[in-house]
């Protein structure tokens, strides 16, 4: 029997007794030993240890499993320790091993299996917190960050409640769908009983590069999508616009920063029979170079004063790049991290149910995001081809060590 | 102005219009040339053309899309026409090529622009016939083969009519989940006025190895799936169980075969609740090894004769392996080529909407498909953990060469 076999108990124990049990110390020796259906596939994995959290400048992964959860416990203490449990699951998950090596086939599995030779495909776990855990429940109230409120509506919102608010997010990417589904699944059954799976929504096909040797992707409107995002490598601006600072309101919060998601129903038929040339002017791009209309290439800047031969703006005053542009917008500046998804056939239009979900990372959601949508809502000409349909934000703590609770910052 | 470009119109054409001009001569000239946004990623490709269509023994792809159409038009040579057109989409989609490369700005782009740079990623495109195509509306009576029927209700079925049959199909795999979308996206497109997209389902993660050197993969319930499935080598089990015969009843058939789909819901909260022991003889496999009860190795044979101290069955008589087994179905094979699907969290239960878009071709879906389901739905234990809520069959006819129409054969 090897060493990790001899610290995991085999009979008696429940799921998380075992998961707990393990503990910190067993994950390295079963990383050394693991072996039959626990061994991976050489794929690459990402620490999930550090200063901040993976999957934020982490370079985006292909495919994303969102979860959102809504507490069930009334009981702090137990929220508490689920989420210790979620951070001792994501070091596992996020190294490609099972919630558990070894089995006693009288209980129900602790790990559900289908992730089993996968490995860890660049799986990358983000924890998030909305604003309803800080209500009257948990005793959460005064750690509330100023800028964790729920986001206002934006004219032309048509939120469906399965897809808006939750209590806790955790943002899956990985490599393989498969392995992003698992992490969310897996994070579920751990919190049977204390929280319930809100939504999930799934997509894949990132749209938002966050490195600057990836590619920018393609939404589903064809055009290239997140050219003039932040990047990895963009430290100051990043400082600036994305990590949350000690001199915030809350010391718990330094080095985390604020998800907000967004799921954006596009009417893809419409813009399916819209001319190529009125496109574009929406846009503010060339459709097949990325190219800003004033420009040849993806990366040419925008001039935003380039006028045509009648004296219009080249970029017309709704392009969605001038309306989004930081030059615009008095220098806002998101991290976008988003999927594009396909959920078949709307049943009640014949349309196609599909768009973007919008992830886009950043310091202060109240003075970035919702600015910047609220500019977006009333003047982007390209607000009559998209919906928005699905709202949530959460605050990301910043990163653990090995030796941390994920969660341990928020409750001491 | 290379080739490609003078032989496409630039103005006052519709798409339509544009994509027959282009013909077959164009393709080959516009591989050659192709430039900017139309230069594919260097991803593999599969031959569109050739006595069989691709997609059935091709190693299955990562990633599916599912489409299943309407005919709306009311007219023969309507259908016959869009029939030849995809025909010439699909031979440009499978070589990564958009559907038009030039375009006029002020019509809409006949492509839609997501896939653009993602180059063919092994996209494959499988069409198929409904029943109801051979009803009164095309005077295609004659022409239907007596194995096209539909399939009929089996005992727990819960068939979603949005799910449910379909006067065409069109199974898109491809390596890239937005590849396969693009395609069926693209075909929807062309198709405007004349069918409607009934559904569109995708999945990822194939459960079913094709070729004997692809691993199982595995499904949501944690198993590994397609251990004993016929395999791109086995040709007299190919010839035999695959592909019709030139003495079946319909010769435009020769070549050809049944495509049956089948979306499969997976009750996962209560499969997890399951002791693995119990899981591992419902399925009659171990779970980490895939071996069957009787083995130690997943390619081991099951051994449906041996008994365990008891005198028990060691695979019990309703273990999947066994009421699915061709030595125990009277020699039965199928070709299974499925997908996992996840489609969120169900709002009326509160249950993750997953499961497996089963999908398996065979020479005669009434002797194949139907006579082991109805085995199944009888007997197989799997069934109380499962419900089918989805059910299609589909004449896929043979492949065609580079100067056939898709289509010719069922209409001449």
């Amino acid at each position: 029997m090897s060493t990790s076999e001899a610290r995991e108990p085999r009979s008696g124990v429940t799921r998380r007794a075992v998961l707990t049990a393990g503990g910190a110390a067993a994950v390295g020796a079963v990383i050394a030993t693991s072996r039959g259906a626990g061994a991976a596939t050489q794929t690459g994995s990402i620490p999930f240890f550090g200063k901040h959290q993976g999957g934020i400048v982490t370079p985006a992964q292909g495919h994303l499993a969102l979860g959102v959860f809504t507490v069930t416990t009334p009981d702090r203490q137990v929220l508490k320790e689920l989420l210790s449990e979620w951070g001792r699951a994501a070091r596992r998950l996020t190294v490609g091993l099972p919630l558990q090596e070894i089995y006693d086939g009288s209980y129900p599995p602790s790990d559900t299996g289908e992730a089993l030779g996968l490995g860890a495909a660049n799986l990358t776990l983000t924890f998030g917190y909305g604003p309803s855990l800080f209500d009257s429940r948990f005793g959460l109230a005064a750690r509330r960050p100023v800028a964790l409120v729920d986001l206002p509506p934006f004219d032309g919102d048509e939120l469906d409640p399965a897809y808006t608010g939750g209590d806790l997010c955790v943002q899956a990417c990985a490599d393989d769908p498969q392995v992003a589904f698992h992490a969310i699944r897996s994070l579920a059954q751990l919190g049977l009983g204390s929280v319930e799976l809100h939504a999930l929504q799934v997509g894949s096909g990132r749209t938002s590069a966050t490195t600057s040797d990836q590619r920018s992707a393609r939404n589903l409107l064809g055009f290239k999508d997140g050219t003039n995002n932040l990047r990895s490598g963009d430290d100051a601006l990043l400082k600036r616009w994305l990590w949350v600072g000690e001199r915030d309101d809350q010391r718990w919060m330094t080095g985390g920063t604020y998800l907000v998601a967004r799921r954006i129903r596009m009417n893809l038929s419409t813009w399916s029979s819209t001319p190529l040339t009125v496109q574009e002017s929406v846009i503010g791009r060339k459709r097949d170079s990325g190219a800003p209309l004033t420009g040849t290439r993806e990366h040419d800047k925008a001039n935003f004063q380039a006028l045509d031969p009648h004296g219009f703006p080249v970029i017309p005053l709704g392009a969605h790049i001038r309306v989004a542009a930081p030059e615009t917008n008095g220098g806002v500046h998101l991290l976008r991290r988003g999927y594009n998804f396909f959920d078949g056939v709307d049943e009640r239009t014949g349309n196609l149910n599909a768009g973007l979900l919008f992830i886009c990372f950043q310091r202060d959601p109240v003075k970035q995001f919702t600015a910047l949508q609220g500019d977006l809502a009333r003047s982007d000409n390209l607000s009559q081809y998209i919906t928005h349909v699905g709202s949530g934000v959460f605050a990301c703590p910043p990163g653990i060590g090995p030796n941390d609770d994920l969660g341990a910052s928020l409750f001491t």
